[in-house]
C-alpha cells in the first residue's frame, strides 16, 4: 500500500525504514532463528540492543556520564506520579502549565500527595502563550521546576528552557525533534509514541545527582529511578520490542544528520503551515500568536465553522492526509508533524489548505 | 532463516504466524497506508483491535459479563504493588508461595505497606512441592488469597486452584496454556511475555464486584482497576502494538482449538521431557517430584555437574535448541515450553537428552 500522510498526534507516524527494519527483526533477529521480541531481556542479543540504544541516545543528545538513560513503562502519565515520589519528598514541586499536559503533570503530583506550586499558568487565555509573572518557590524549599516543553493539545512550545538548578522537562511531543540543552536539564522524559517509537515505552534521561534526593523508604523498587538505573532498566522485564523500535529510530535519526538537522527540517515544515494560516486573511485562525511560541510539532488552528472543519477533515482524508481532527476538548484542526512526517506532507497540506479556502472561503 | 526451538523462559517463543501477521500490520494495517502502531488509540482502527481482543479473550476464557478484561503496563511486578493498593486496604492479604514469583508478589504487597500473611510456603524444601498446612486469615479480616499458579523458576504448578471467595491468580507463565476456571477466580493476571505476546503488556481479568473494595482516595487514577475498566484501559495511552500482537495470539489460539486443545498438547509436550528425566536412572534430576505438580510450561532439571550442564546447553544450541540454561539462582536446565513451542521441539529435546546421556553418562 502507498503510505498516507498521517498527522496523528500520537501514537504517530514512524519512518517507514524504522517500521520495515523492526518488522524484520520481529520475525527474525540477525539470522538467529528467533525474533527480538522472543529472547530474554538478560541474554546477549537484547543486552546488545539496550547498550546500543543507550549509547546512541547519549550521542544524539550530546550527553555524557552526567546522566543515565532509562527505559520505563506506564507512559508519561505514570511518571507524573513517580517523579514527585522520587524527587519532591518534603519539598515543594514547582509547575509551569502552558497546556493540557503541564496541567496533567501537576495533577499527577497532587494525586500522590506532593506539595505543588503552580508557578504560572496561561489557562485563563486558553493556553495561547507562555504565562508571565512566574512565582517560583524559594530555592531552599523547592524540589524542582517542571515544564512541558511542547504542548500537544494547544500547540504551544517553549522556545527556550528556563534556567533552574533542577529543571524537569516533559519532552514527550518534541523528543529529539530539536537539540535538547542537556546541561540545563536535570530530567528529560517522555512517552515514545510521538517522535520515537510505539506507545508503552518512556524514555527518561536523568542527571545522577538527583538520586541523592530519593527517599529511602516507601517507594516501590520499580518506581525508584536510582534502582532502575542500577538495574539497567530491568528491575522487571522491560518492553523489549518497543526498545528495539526505539533503537531503529535512533539509527534513523543519525542517518538524517542528528537533532540539529531535524530541527531545521521541522522548522521548515511548520513554517509552511503557519505561513498558510497567516496568509489566509483570518480564514484559518491559529491558537498561539507569538511565532516563537508556536509548536513545530503540533500545528493547531480553527476554521470558520464546525461544518467546514468536518468537511476539511473529510476532504483531506480523500487526498491521503489523515488524522487531522483537533483534540476532543479543543476542536478545529491539529496537524501533528513529528520527525517522521516528510516535508512533502506539509507541502501537500499547505497547498490543500489554500485550495480548500478558495473553494469554501 | 529456519526457526530454532527457543526454550526461553520469557520473553519467549511466539507462533510464527503471529509474528508474521504482526510484522505486516506494523508496516501497514489493512491497506490503510499506515501501521497499527502509528494510529491513535482512540481512533476507529485501534478501537476495533481492542474490542476484538476483549471479545476473543472472553471467548477463550469462557467468561462473560462478570469480569472485565484490562490491558495494563508495568509487568506483573507492578501489579504486585497495585493489587493490594486496590483490594487489601484495611485487611490482611493472604499469599501462598510455591516459588520465586509467589514470593515476589508477597514482597510487592509489603512494599506498599499491605498487611501480608504468608499462608504457607515450600521455601524450606526449595519450592519442590505445594506446601501443606495452610493458615488462612479469618474470612472477616481477609482481603484475598493470592497464588501463582505456575512457577517459572522452580517448575512447580498448582494442579487445581484452591477455593476462596476472592482468589487472585498470577497466571503469567501459564496464561491460556490450559483452561482457567474463571468461576473460581476473582482476578487473573499476568505479563504477556510467556504465552501471549511481547513484554510490556499485562493482561488482567477482573471480577467486577472487586471494584467496591477500592479506596476512594490515595490511589493514582492510573492504578485504579475500576477507572481503568471504565476507560477501556485508556486512562493513558496503552501499549497499542503489544495489544495488537496479543490479538493475533488470540486468533491463533482459536485456530488451535482453544484452551482445552492447548492443554492436551502442552501435557503431551511436557510428558516427553518428564518421561526422559524419570527414565534416566537419576542422571537427570527433576526438581518437583509429584507428577501432578510438575509444571507443563517450565521443565527444570539438574545434570550431574556444572560442566555437564554447560556442555548440554552448548551442544543443544548447536542442534537448534536455544535458551536452555536454568535460572541464575537455581542453575541446571530449564526448558520453557509455552504454547508456541511445537510438539516437535519437545520430541527433539527428549531425544537429545537421551543421546547426551548415552555419550556423557
Amino acid at each position: 500500500m502507498p503510505r498516507v500522510f498521517n498527522f496523528s498526534a500520537g501514537p504517530a507516524m514512524l519512518p517507514l525504514e524504522v517500521l520495515e527494519a523492526s518488522a524484520k527483526a520481529l520475525v527474525d533477529f540477525n539470522g538467529k532463528g528467533f525474533g527480538i521480541a522472543e529472547c530474554s531481556h538478560r541474554g546477549k542479543e537484547f543486552d546488545g540492543v539496550v547498550d546500543e540504544a543507550v549509547a546512541r541516545c547519549k550521542t544524539l543528545l550530546g550527553v555524557g556520564d552526567s546522566h543515565d538513560v532509562l527505559f520505563l513503562q506506564g507512559g508519561a502519565t505514570q511518571l507524573f506520579n513517580t517523579i514527585p515520589q522520587n524527587f519532591a519528598v518534603g519539598k515543594t514541586a514547582d509547575y509551569v502549565t502552558c497546556g493540557e499536559w503541564g496541567k496533567k503533570a501537576a495533577a499527577g503530583a497532587k494525586e500522590v500527595g506532593a506539595k505543588v506550586n503552580i508557578v504560572a499558568t496561561s489557562e485563563a487565555t486558553n493556553f495561547d502563550r507562555t504565562p508571565g509573572d512566574w512565582k517560583l518557590t524559594p530555592a531552599a524549599e523547592a524540589a524542582y521546576l517542571h515544564v512541558c516543553s511542547n504542548e500537544t493539545v494547544h500547540g504551544h512550545r517553549l522556545p527556550e528552557l528556563p534556567t533552574h538548578d533542577t529543571l524537569i522537562v516533559d519532552g514527550s511531543s518534541e523528543f529529539m525533534a530539536r537539540p535538547h540543552p542537556m546541561s540545563k536539564i536535570a530530567l528529560l522524559y517522555g512517552g515514545a509514541q510521538k517522535n520515537l517509537g510505539p506507545s508503552g515505552l518512556v524514555l527518561a534521561v536523568v542527571r545522577k545527582d538527583l538520586y541523592a534526593r530519593i527517599p529511602e523508604k516507601g517507594l516501590p523498587k520499580l518506581f525508584n529511578f536510582k534502582l532502575q538505573a542500577e538495574a539497567k532498566s530491568m528491575i522487571n522485564t522491560p518492553p523489549t520490542f518497543s526498545i528495539y523500535i526505539l533503537l531503529e529510530t535512533f539509527r534513523w535519526l543519525e542517518r538524517q544528520g542528528g537533532l540539529a538537522a531535524m530541527e531545521q527540517v521541522n522548522a521548515a515544515k511548520a513554517k509552511l503551515i503557519y505561513d498558510t494560516i497567516d496568509g489566509s486573511g483570518g480564514y484559518y485562525k491559529g491558537s498561539v500568536f507569538d511565532p516563537a511560541q508556536r509548536s513545530h510539532m503540533n500545528v493547531t488552528f480553527l476554521l470558520p465553522s464546525e461544518e467546514k472543519t468536518d468537511l476539511f477533515v473529510k476532504e483531506a482524508a480523500k487526498n491521503s492526509m489523515v488524522a487531522l481532527k483537533g483534540y476532543r476538548t479543543v476542536g478545529g484542526i491539529r496537524a501533528s508533524i513529528y520527525n517522521a512526517m516528510p516535508l512533502a506532507g506539509c507541502q501537500q497540506l499547505a497547498q490543500f489548505m489554500k485550495d480548500f479556502q478558495a473553494k469554501n472561503g
